[in-house]
C-alpha cells in the first residue's frame, strides 16, 4: 500500500456511496486476504458510518487453487446447508454488501475447468432462493477493486514489477475518480448526477432503435424494447437507499428487442472468454441472431460464445459510453469487466436485465419474453465503442435525434 | 517470515503429528490473517495427506478490535444459529481443528472487559453441545504457535523490534522441537514416548500424595484422588487416532485430591491474571484449602482469583515438569499457557481434568466429586517449580519413592 491516504478515500467511498450502509445494518465484505489493511479501513468506516456489524467473507487465491486441485468433484460439489443459512439469515438482517476486486483475471484457468464449472453451478443451485437479493436491488451492494501483483503484470506486461503495480494502482484510482486533490464524494454525486440525467434523457425519448456507425466498418441497428428503462449510475434499493453497484462506471445501458438486431458490429477491443483473448472479431446480425461471425485470432472460442446456448446469439443489452470517459482515455485493458465494460460503447450476448424494462422487476419471464426479452445463462459483454462513434435515435414516428457525434454524448443532459 | 524451511517442517509436524489428519477427514484450522503464508503451507500438507477438505476460521486483532469498541452488547450477545451449525456440521463430518496462535497475550485488555466477557459467555452458551467434542477428545485437535512482532516486543521489552522478533522465533521453534538440523517427527516420537513412559511409571505407583520441597519454602502434601490416571504427551481420539493437542508439551499431570492439600507453595514464576502480572505470591493450605495467601505484587488479583467461586480455592491439577526441559532451560516468560505452563512444575487453582481419573470420562460429576474431583468455572495454572525441587511420592503402604531431585525426574520411565 503505497499512499494509505487515497486508499482510505476509496474506503469512504465504498461505504457512504458504495452500499452507502444506514445506521443499524450489518455490512457483509468479500475480500482477499492480500487486501486486509484496506478492509481494516472499510471496518472502521462503517462502524463510524453506524453500521451494526461488519462480517468478512475471506478468500485467498493460493488456497482457492490448493481447493480445486486436491478436493474430489463430490466434495466439491457439496455446498453445507450452513453456507446457504449464513447467507439467508444476513439478508433478513438486511445486510448490505461489497466485494473488494483484486484477483489476476484468469488466475485459475490452467486448473481443471470442469471441476470449477460443477463448484460453481453447485454453488449456483444451493443459493437459488438468494440471489434475487442483489439482482433485484433489495439490499445495496457495490464492487470496488484494488491493485495486486499479479494482475498488474497481466495488464502492463513490458513494465517491471513495481512499475507495473504503481501503472494499475493509478489507472484504478483514477478510473475510480479518487486522488489526492478533490473530494471523491463530491466527484461521484456530480458524476452520477450526470448519468442518471443521460438515462433520464434517453428513456424518456423511447427510441424503437439505435443507429450505430463507427470508422472500423459498425453499421448497426439496434432495436429496443417498447417501454424500455435506460440505467446509470446508482440505483436504489428496495427500502429506498441510494448506492452505487460499480466504482467506476461509466455506461448507461438498456434492453435490445431480442429479434431486432440488423447489420454488422466490429469490435474495438479485444474479448477475453473462456480463458482466450479474442481479437478483431465482428458478428452479423439478421432479426436479432448472429448469423455470421469471424475473428482474426481464437474464433474457436467465438464459436463457443455464440453456440452456448439459444440466447447466447442474441442481444441482452446495449451500452453507451463516452470516447472521453476517464476509462476510455487511459487506453488500458484491465481483463476485467468492472473496468473494460465501461472503456466504450458495448453490447453483450446473453441474458438481458429485467430492470431495463417497465414492469420487469416484477411481471414473469414469458411475458417477458414476449415482449422481446433475451434470456441465456452467459451473459459477455464486447466493446465497439471508437473515437469517430455515430449514434443515431429513432422515435417511433420516425424522427432522427443524434445521440453520439465524433464517440461522445451530443444528445442533452436532461429533456 | 525469515527461514521458510522451518516453517514448512512446523506445518508437516502440526498437520501429521499434531492433529493427525485421516483420509477423507476435514481439517478446520483457526488462524490470524498475517499467518496466511504458514496456513497455505498447512492447507497443503493437509490436502497431500488425505484431508478432503481444509476450511480456514480468519480472524485479525484490529477487526475484532473494532467489533468490541463499536457493537453494542446486544449484538455482541447475539451469536446467530449458523455459527453453531457451522460447527455441528464440522463434527458431524468427524473435523479435526487446529489452532495457530500468534496474538499478543493481552491484546485486547485495554477494551471494555465486561463486553468481552458478555460475548465469550454468550459464545460458551451457544455452542454449548459442542463441547464435548475437543474435551472429550471425540476427534483430534491441536495448538501450535508462530511469532507476530507484537507478542515479541511484549516478551523481549529490551531488544529493538527486529531482535525481540527473532529471539521470540527461535524460542517458540526451540520449544516446539523444530530445527534444521534434525527431523520434528522424529524428536516428537521419542519425545512423546518419554512423557507417556513417565506418565505410566506415575500412574503404577497409585501414589496417595506428592511430598514437594523447593530452595524457595515450598513445604507441600498434595493428595492424589484414588485411580488417579497421570496424562503426558499424546492423546488418542474417540475413533482411535493418536494426537498431540499442544506443540509444544512437557508436563504430566493428575488429580488432586481437594481436600487434600495440606502445606505452604511459593511461586516461581510471575503470574498473568485479569490483565495483571502477580508476583512473587504464595500460598498456604489446609485440607485442600487455601487459608492464607500473599503476593509482593498485585496482591488483589489473587483475592479476585481465589474468591472466583467455591473451587478456585481448591486445586484442579498437579504437573510434572523437568528443570531440564527446554522451555524452562529458555528462562523465557511467554505470558501464553501454551509455553509458560511447560516451563515449570504446576498447580492449578479450580477445575480438575475428568481423564485424570478412572471412569472420569463418564461418570456423572456428582460421584466424581465424591472421589474427591474439584470443579469450578476457572482454571488457573501458576508455576512453583525450582532449579532444586524435589519431589517424594508416597504409597498406600507409606513407601517413599524418589521422584524429583534438583529439579529433574529420578523415577524410571517405565515399570
Amino acid at each position: 500500500m503505497r499512499n494509505s491516504n487515497l486508499y482510505e478515500k476509496l474506503a469512504k467511498l465504498a461505504v457512504n456511496m458504495g452500499v452507502n450502509v444506514q445506521k443499524g445494518q450489518p455490512l457483509l465484505v468479500k475480500a482477499n486476504i492480500q487486501d486486509v489493511e484496506f478492509v481494516r479501513m472499510i471496518s472502521k468506516e462503517a462502524y463510524e458510518a453506524g453500521a451494526s456489524n461488519v462480517i468478512v467473507d475471506w478468500s485467498d487465491e493460493k488456497l482457492t487453487r490448493y481447493q480445486f486441485q486436491y478436493q474430489n468433484l463430490e466434495e466439491l460439489k457439496n455446498i453445507p446447508d450452513w453456507v446457504h443459512d449464513k447467507n439467508k439469515y444476513l439478508q433478513e438482517q438486511r445486510v448490505c454488501s461489497l466485494r473488494v476486486e483484486s484477483d489476476c483475471p484468469g488466475g485459475l484457468k490452467d486448473l481443471d475447468q470442469e471441476k470449477i464449472s460443477a463448484y460453481s453451478q453447485a454453488f449456483s443451485e444451493k443459493m437459488h432462493d438468494l440471489v434475487d437479493y442483489t439482482m433485484k436491488n433489495i439490499g445495496q451492494w457495490s464492487i470496488v477493486a484494488l491493485p495486486s501483483q499479479d494482475w498488474a503484470e497481466l495488464v502492463f506486461p513490458k513494465l517491471n514489477p513495481k512499475e507495473a503495480y504503481d501503472a494499475l494502482e493509478k489507472a484504478i484510482f483514477s478510473a475510480s475518480r479518487v486522488d489526492e486533490n478533490s473530494d471523491p464524494e463530491q466527484n461521484w454525486r456530480e458524476h452520477d448526477a450526470r448519468l442518471t440525467a443521460y438515462a433520464k434523457t434517453m428513456t424518456n425519448y423511447q427510441f424503437t432503435k439505435l443507429h450505430f456507425i463507427s470508422e472500423l466498418g459498425t453499421d448497426l441497428e439496434v432495436g429496443l424494447v417498447e417501454d424500455n428503462i435506460w440505467e446509470g449510475g446508482g440505483s436504489i434499493s428496495a427500502s429506498g437507499v441510494h448506492f452505487e453497484p460499480n466504482i467506476p462506471t461509466e455506461e448507461v445501458f438498456s434492453m435490445p428487442h431480442k429479434d431486432k438486431v440488423n447489420g454488422i458490429v466490429y469490435a474495438s477491443k479485444p474479448l477475453s472468454y473462456s480463458g482466450k483473448v479474442i481479437e478483431n472479431f465482428w458478428f452479423r446480425f439478421e432479426n436479432g441472431k448472429v448469423v455470421e461471425y469471424g475473428a482474426e485470432k481464437e474464433k474457436e472460442a467465438l464459436d463457443k460464445l455464440v453456440h452456448f446456448d439459444e440466447g447466447s446469439s442474441h442481444l441482452g443489452e446495449v451500452a453507451l459510453v463516452p470516447y472521453n470517459s476517464p476509462i476510455s482515455q487511459s487506453g488500458i485493458l484491465f481483463f476485467n469487466t468492472l473496468f473494460d465494460e465501461n472503456a466504450a460503447c458495448h453490447l453483450a450476448l446473453g441474458r438481458a436485465y429485467p430492470e431495463n424494462i417497465k414492469g420487469g422487476l416484477t411481471d414473469d419471464e414469458e411475458s417477458l419474453k414476449k415482449r422481446g426479452m433475451n434470456t441465456s445463462f452467459q451473459h459477455v459483454d464486447f466493446m465497439f465503442g471508437t473515437k469517430e462513434m455515430k449514434v443515431d435515435g429513432i422515435q417511433k414516428d420516425g424522427t432522427v435525434v443524434p445521440v453520439f457525434r465524433k464517440g461522445n454524448f451530443v444528445i442533452g443532459e436532461t429533456l
